[in-house]
């Protein structure tokens, strides 16, 4: 389990190298693990869990990526909600560990699986636009709009490099994406990688939901990919006031961090940065020292 | 409609430009635009069709990306399965443009809506593992493994260059994947580019069916980014027998190309390419010479 990487035969053709007789060689190359999720959640008791969601995952935090996928989707509120979470407890299927088996704690209603809602689309596809813009308004609990957060400008170009440093697979696969948490000083609290970039998001926030830290006010969330409307929204979901992104926002992304009164920063690369929502978060050095 | 960006005002922080003043200016940027797609299905008649996916995508080609969709999930075999597809139909519904509403032919039977099943994780996030490998082999009505293809390694590293020399967006946005479908001569017959790239993929494949070019025997399906293994099973469902990728492949992906009897490239970047399988098809310059 949490083996991220994977070693494959590659031919590895270079036209430059013709002449040297070395264009084709073969070799071991390290890949980034993908293998099936399978997130099952039901009520106490002896009865059969059922399958909530699958998801395409690299091995490792499993129970975080399903604790932080309820939370994210509003099925739990906070870590009380889940009475038991585990790998592949179902008895007709062989320990492949590609199952987590969520048992809600008592009065925790059970997700509706009502195939008219969609439901099972909002995984990490998407959601439905207008609708689930409303439904996460009035499902997340927590007032972003109101997060004091500070974060200068110099702090946060520096996170890039940090979640990069941090980063164990990447230079060997590339083909993880990263998610980090850092404090508003800059302080890297919890780095997950995925080839699914919501997962490596949800196992961060599911992190978070186990250490009770929800929600996460006055903290960043950097990814290390394009900002999404559903990372936003996952974002929101776990009260996290400033979502940075190394490459580029859509512009749902743009419009819910809008709405949801979230700071909302793309390409944020070496010493530039573009702001596309909540703008008064960010200060220059000058105004924290006359703070 | 088909309107791939959008205009949003942004704060451009540069810190390397504070001594001159300029280190904080508010400009356009230009987004990629994300919006759901509602895919809804059902018999012809008087019937309502039921909502079977939401995906988020890039408004532009939407009757080619639910084609694409239901191909690659296996609910349709060619275009004589659908007898009619449209935007937004739902007279339920104001007319965002955000429906297909797509009629199956006489015969074509409705696709299970199973929540057990969970056909709907099927849509674009991942289908389950073990499984669904299985499945995609039994539903698949290509033998890729016999296609004859043979490219040489000059013609694939030119793919890369015509793909972006043909994107519109990318450039300004930053924030689109592509997929191109080539022939063997490294012609390039189709674009598509979404905010989603198995949105870019499924394009590419309906655009292939309303044309009637399936199965892609002999073709190679190019995409911008990293092949997973969904965009692997999409390849083979449509019958294209080399798939080949900017960035990495994940073990999945691989393992499935290797089981399909396909072709799969990754980090085609310059003058340099790994194979991860079926390295047959890929030939040097002087074999075709020879041949």
């Amino acid at each position: 389990m949490g083996r991220a990487t994977d070693r494959r035969s590659v031919l590895r053709i270079d036209l430059d190298a013709a002449a040297d007789g070395r264009a084709r060689v073969r070799r071991q190359d390290t890949l980034a693990v993908e293998e099936p999720l399978e997130i099952r959640v039901g009520p106490a008791g002896p009865g059969r869990r059922k399958p909530l969601a699958v998801t395409m995952r690299t091995p490792g935090d499993d129970l975080d990526l399903a604790i932080g996928f309820l939370l994210t989707e509003g099925l739990i509120r906070s870590a009380e909600d889940v009475h038991t979470a585990q790998l592949c407890a179902g008895a007709e299927t062989p320990n492949t560990y590609n199952v987590v088996d969520v048992v809600l704690a008592p009065g925790v209603p059970e997700p509706t699986t009502d195939p008219a809602r969609n439901f099972y689309t909002t995984s990490s596809c998407g959601v439905c636009g207008k609708a689930s813009i409303d439904a996460v308004r009035t499902r997340s609990r927590f007032a972003v709009r109101d997060d004091t957060l500070a974060v200068t400008t110099a702090t946060l170009a520096a996170l890039p490099d940090r979640l990069r440093a941090a980063q164990r697979a990447f230079d060997r696969t590339g083909g993880l994406h990263a998610a980090g948490l850092f404090t508003a000083g800059g302080e890297l609290l919890v780095l997950r990688e995925d080839v699914g970039r919501h997962n490596a998001v949800d196992k961060v926030i599911g992190w978070a939901v186990r250490e009770h830290r929800l929600p996460l006010a006055g903290h960043v969330l950097l990814v290390s990919g394009r900002a999404s409307f559903e990372l936003t929204q996952k974002a929101w979901m776990a009260g996290v006031p400033l979502l940075a992104a190394v490459s580029a926002p859509s512009s749902l992304a743009t419009d819910l961090a809008e709405e949801a009164g979230m700071t909302l920063v793309g390409f944020l690369r070496g010493q530039t940065m573009n702001v596309y929502a909540g703008a008064h978060r960010i200060v220059s050095e000058e105004a924290v020292r006359t703070a």
